[in-house]
């Protein structure tokens, strides 16, 4: 274990990557590199600092990624409807690309051989973390240590943490029993009561939405401007992409709108239940439904469906830097160029209502011709008996066949 | 037109089909053969007896097919989760089929030459029951007034009624301003202010729901049975398939379940705006999706994912009858032999949430496995390094050669 | 009928256009303008000028677009290695959309408000022209005469012919008993004895190829330079897309190479038998599979492999023009950037064989790994531990439910 | 190591399986059961016996699988006209599932824990194997010892044969320089020269075909009757599954038919070269195709060539045992009812052609519609009209909006 003489270390500044700080320098006898990233999880990133400092760190990467997560990673799939085994927005899925990505670029600036990540051995992001990297580093070193240790209980981990003096007030107070991961477009819960998919969740887990139930007697109705299948602006005010999550999110939660509890297929082959908050994606995909319904051409539409969970799969399965994702991606990045124009939504206790869709310039709903009153000649009746007959042929010949 | 000697017409005892009624007779001097089902639409199908025979009409044929409905088309398309451009139900595009069928069935009874509907050019539904007679009887001959005369207006139609002496009172009092449809699966409304994609529906145009605001302050729990795929008992006492559509449709209505507000493409390839309830339907997709979450393979479910939008488009499009649909409906039934079990759900003032699902005999959640404790070996995290790194391969290949 | 000022016929110069053109001139009493493309057909284009001056025509086009239907046309539909119904290489059906954009370019400039061509009613050219026609001018007028006159038999229009004074000399002597199509892809023939699918086409039909019994007996080898996917070089000698084509049938042709005889489902509804030649277009796809192979990602090339049955549906039922064709073309484009390299292959007696495959810069067949000798840690055999069992666990786990 | 008593061998009596054999008796101290299976190979089971028992195995099982090989395994797959990348016909694939069902029988009946094969740990076969075995048997124990051992080269095997008293007649004589694998379906060569994708494979690898240059110079016609999907005779004599494969393979490797040079992804992530031989089975495939062109409806046979890619891959990658496999082939079965009738193919020097095909039963094609010459009225020509202009609305519809 001793050819590797750097490795750059996700850390969010919790115990359990302090802890596996302290794990690397002692056990690969190397320099580590701290990387902690803001992608809209809620907390403070800068007392990591202290904490890598605390332990000896000498270079440390504290990055703001809103931006980035929002406008190239978040954007792009929600103009493919992206929804995974018809339920699940790909919150967690859609950030590790953008961790690896980052993970890579600072070891090539550091000169570090190798990464290190937090992630277990039994779930996907692992595989998003590594995945992503191998395609952007094919040499680099990827040390999990969940996979290598004997860590394996919280007590051990609690332990190895004492006897090497990592501050136990890194531990989250008042530790919820759930695990969790948050960014920009969601918060997850797993473990604890979810293990059995017969229980609901106890209110008090969820953290970014009030209930339905607790969600204001009236509704509210916003208004969000589409441009090239992107939001651009609500209720007529321009906003960048984080902006636009950040906004959404908080518009959702207070009308109780976001709430997500499924059982999944993980990519590396179990079940495993998970609930989810993802406010204003929540929004966003019945939003984009909504302008793309009106803008988009019927076959452009389906054939993004038809694609979509093979997309979403790429996602979820950490393929997100993979040549048939960005392939895809080619194809359906050029679907949007018509996709502009205004949806109103309304909300309204855990409700997200299209309440119109408008588009000045790229409608392809046409008045005159949809009409059930006189059409003036838009549209010749007859034409239809010919499309039902040809389309009957073939069925016409094998039923004189017998069949 | 001499050559047609006898016509089965779909007759709702209406306005539009009693004139169809009478202009077949006058046109084609043929003679009529009504046929009007029960559907579970929700209004009385025994008065279109006295108006037939009011008419002259000698053979009429009234059924009640609520029964074949549910168990031979509803509840097989939503073995498949179906939506149609991600927000249909296809409450009237699963009907057509069937009336297509008795139509044929009638019109080889009674020694009929053709059959007629009172279904538009420009809508989907003639294709749904063009294509349906012809692949059930290929030689058979199809009147489609809408397409042929010239009572092209709404007052043409009003004339021709008066001058023939169809009663007045068939015309609905107050007329609803909208076109609708309604069967055990759902009502739709189109036209009128609908023809505007921005404006909002009136509250007074939604029949089998109330508003969300309207809704309970209460949650209303309840378990829904599945063996093979279906629903088969409802907080565990035993339905019959059009039971359990009526059940559901009653309970989700009341709790402001299962409006739907879109646009969508037609197969005539136009766009239309369409506003459609379907209570129960809307629980039935999200239950489903949660009994196939713990029962279902996740190789088979994403195959089932990604020939959804396929299956639909051939059930909105009209071809129930084809053999394309059947080989799909074969794979999608063999896959549904182990989706038994219990799915607990939550409704509350418009949304439909999973509390729960459980499968004694079938689930494929294994706890041991997904466990975030340990799992006694169940699992062995190192086998995750091997997996990563093989599907990593080609992507290394190739960033090595600089891609 | 008096609405039509100006119409642009596609004109051959035959018998059948010639007869169009006078039934033009007489039914719609309107001016036509002709347009007459070498498309790589064989046959000299330029007689075509006199037959329609001497019909009183004042504005003829005469175009060589073979340049542009091999690299605009052709060359594109290559590079998803397009193959209708397993075997039909789209001879015809790619030719139509060029032809389409003509005539409507043309209508523009000369004013014309319709085009006519000479397609007929049953098969899929008219619909290739007219899909085409309607998506590049939404206007315009389609004259189709085959389906508006009552020339329906050869003797008809011979009399028609001899009514009006089109030179008998136009009708091709000695007429094949096949209806034939050509250009620089293919040549096509129908109808005849080939109306029985158990017929064997006489040798006598051929016309681009000798049979493989009668093809040389050493083989001919040849090396294709592909650039983004595209051959550019031939034997190293660079050729423009118009030239790749001639030159590989010849060689092709002279090899006993492109001879198919099938029984294809046509879009209007119908089975029907077509003999076709595509030599070099046979050598093209057998030869950037091949390329493809070293090149190409898997998981791109199997994602090509799935879209392209619906790709050459597209092409095969004249949806060239449509927005879902060309969204499927961005992604199979942005597949080809590396798809750079060598093909050696080797012609005989009817065989395309490939013979060597290179690419020094994007081959990503790294034969350090694929060894099967010492690869002296290239690859980690123990990998395929983890790879196998985690793949296997989804099935092992339903296993243990007794499935 | 201890806790194996007693494993199952997949064993040729060759070197390879000797030598493991040896090993496992020495590493594992445990009995092993040697299974040899016929599944037409070309050489001797039998004498697999007195080496095993040389060896001190007292159970020995010897299987003639061919029938079962070609009816459940061969002859299901050619029902999808499955190819994998274009190119290969699967003939390695196709046997392992039947290998790993066999030796998971075989550990039930002699109680071992645990099965082992000869597959290195660089392709496909392992993954075969063992997803095959753990799907039938989720416990059980599976020994790779090219995955484990450090025989890592071919003179470490040969000195370890020599110090363990192997027999060195077991080795072919003068090896063939290729890894080589063969059964009823195809042989296969790997390695040697053809590691560099640009050599072209010697003359004198290929064992079971001639030369298209040695082939005959007459032609060779046979007739092929199938029943369900299946050829059930040839020449009108009835054979069974695995009389089909082997005369077809006796006459299409005399006429040089099946030869095959590729480069294929392998599924653990590598490109890899190689030589295939199915003389019969690309037959097969071309008859096939041959005989649905008459008999399968046009979306049906459509919908077939769009899963077959995936459908091929799952073959590929082991999946033969896995639910999403059965759930395509109860699909793929469904759609073969009628694929009944004659196939007339000509053989010569390499080309496979279809000199006709009939079907008294159940073609579709209907000559009475398809022909160029008067139909009486079979087709309506003014239909395609219609058919057309609905098919266009809305791209003209798109176009009249600019785009």
């Amino acid at each position: 274990m001793s050819d590797i003489n750097k490795v750059v270390l996700a850390y969010s500044g919790g115990l359990d990557t302090s802890v596996i700080l302290k794990w690397l320098q002692d056990v690969y006898s190397c320099e580590v590199v701290t990387f902690t990233a803001d992608i809209g999880q809620g907390e403070e990133v800068e007392p990591a600092r202290a904490k890598a400092q605390a332990m000896g760190i000498k270079e440390i990467y504290i990055d703001d990624l809103r931006e980035e997560f929002a406008r190239d990673f978040v954007f792009p799939m929600f103009r493919a409807n992206t929804i995974y085994e018809g339920e699940y927005l790909l919150g967690t899925s859609i950030a590790r690309p953008l961790i690896a990505k980052r993970l890579i670029e600072i070891a090539n600036e550091t000169g570090a051989e190798a990464i290190s990540h937090g992630a277990t051995g039994k779930g996907n992001d692992q595989v998003r973390f590594e995945l992503g990297a191998y395609a952007l580093r094919p040499d680099i070193h990827i040390i999990a240590p969940w996979r290598e240790w004997d860590l394996t209980s919280r007590e051990k981990l609690l332990s190895y943490a004492e006897q090497h003096g990592i501050p136990v007030e890194m531990k989250r107070g008042k530790a919820s029993p759930y695990s969790m991961d948050a960014n920009l477009l969601h918060i997850s819960y797993e473990g604890g009561i979810l293990e059995d998919p017969w229980a609901e969740p106890e209110e008090s887990m969820w953290r970014w939405s009030v209930s339905p139930e607790a969600a204001p007697d009236e509704p509210t109705y916003i208004e969000l401007t589409y441009q090239g299948g992107d939001i651009v602006a609500i209720d007529g005010v321009p906003h960048s992409p984080a902006e636009v999550l950040e906004k959404l999110n908080k518009v959702a939660g207070a009308n109780g709108v976001g709430r997500l509890d499924i059982v999944e297929n993980r990519y590396v082959g179990m079940k495993s239940r998970g609930c989810y908050e993802t406010p204003g994606g929540t929004i966003m995909l019945k939003a984009h439904r909504a302008i793309e319904s009106l803008t988009l051409d019927r076959e452009v539409a389906h054939l993004k469906d038809e694609l979509m969970p093979r997309y979403a799969s790429l996602i979820y399965n950490g393929y997100w830097w993979s040549p048939e994702r960005k392939m895809l991606q080619e194809m359906i990045d050029a679907s949007q160029a018509n996709v502009n124009g205004t949806v109103r939504i309304k909300l309204y206790k855990g409700n997200v209502i299209v309440a119109g869709r408008a588009s000045d310039t790229d409608s392809l709903f046409d008045e005159s011709i949809a009409t059930f009153e006189d059409d003036a000649g838009a549209y010749n009746q007859k034409d239809a008996e010919g499309f039902i007959k040809l389309n009957a042929l073939r069925m016409r010949i094998a039923a004189k066949k017998g069949r």
